[in-house]
């Protein structure tokens, strides 16, 4: 077979198969896509490509992907600098961003706590984020993942803050998504839905 | 949005995000991956998409992607000469030669009759099929897809054959397919299933 398939097109199916959830069969019909259409389309990706970290490097202060240093969030002095909203990868940040809601800075933590996966607080950006709460930081809002070990990360980030009792350390709220239907929730969603109430 | 992703990054984005089956959040997923992976990773695949068609070409006998002209099948004289297999794409064919068992030749159509679409049968390679077919032709073996305009490219190729009586016109069998139920087939496949039974 690797003699049958073109060298050319078996290094595009190749190097498709290797990213994260794209398999031999998926790799071979992107590919044979970009054969079929018209000659810019392969050479625009390939380029970007290419040159997708020339430029690229991670912001000093919170540690978000980004060209310049600091980023454009820490480096714009109308984002609310009292607050920092931690999150475990960039593009956690696109999707808080694009609530147009959140007014605050980020801190990327690069990861969770994973004792499993040998991932320990000196792999993450976790002193990094307690080095740079000075007297500005009023709030530390945690969006981790609602998972085990997103958990085990806010309970280990909450703990190192004690030494810090001026800045209130927040999560966001884990519930019902909206739309969601309260019949076929799980209970585990359920139960911190119940405990989350709120007020009117 | 689009001034908060740095640009190499989007223009990854926006390239994956282009490719079939491939939307914003996948595109993103893709991307990010590359950035936190190893530099070789996307320079490798942005080097082999830029090259993907310097090379390559369409053979001008069976019409399959190729180097060299003609292809490495059409040219390997050890092939049975006599028998063509019509499929629709390139990647048929990967998936017949897999099969290991098939020695003939093959021709690919690009494609098959869709009205709707307004393909007809001068976008396809149906007149080349007919062209290359010479006293050494026994059987053309029709390995199109199952489906309403598969169904009628393989009629109007049988029909255009009737011209050239010396020439069988096969087409590859359809019904249950290996390891599959009988009580969860469509009506359809079990049709055509009791139709193309065969002894033992």
């Amino acid at each position: 077979m690797a003699d049958f398939l073109p060298k050319p097109l078996q290094n595009v199916i190749d190097g498709f198969a290797k990213l994260p959830g794209i398999g031999q069969k998926t790799a071979q019909r992107l590919a044979f896509h970009l054969v079929r259409s018209g000659d810019g389309l392969n050479k625009d990706l390939g380029d970007s490509l290419i040159k997708l970290k020339e430029e690229l490097a991670f912001c000093s202060t919170c540690f978000n992907i980004t060209i310049d240093n600091p980023c454009s969030v820490c480096s714009l002095p109308t984002r609310d600098q009292e607050t920092i909203c931690v999150v475990e990868e960039p593009m956690d940040v696109i999707a808080i961003e694009k609530t147009g809601q959140y007014k605050g800075l980020y801190h990327v933590l690069h990861g969770v706590l994973s004792p499993i996966d040998g991932i320990g607080p000196q792999d993450l950006k976790i002193m990094e984020l307690k080095n740079r709460c000075d007297g500005k930081t009023l709030e530390v809002i945690l969006a981790l993942n609602p998972s085990l070990e997103g958990e085990a990360t806010a309970m280990y980030i909450q703990d190192l803050f004690k030494e810090m009792p001026s800045i209130k350390i927040s999560r966001i709220a884990r519930g019902l998504p909206m739309g969601g239907d309260l019949e076929y929730a799980d209970p585990k969603t359920l139960i911190k839905a119940l405990e989350g109430r709120s007020g009117f």
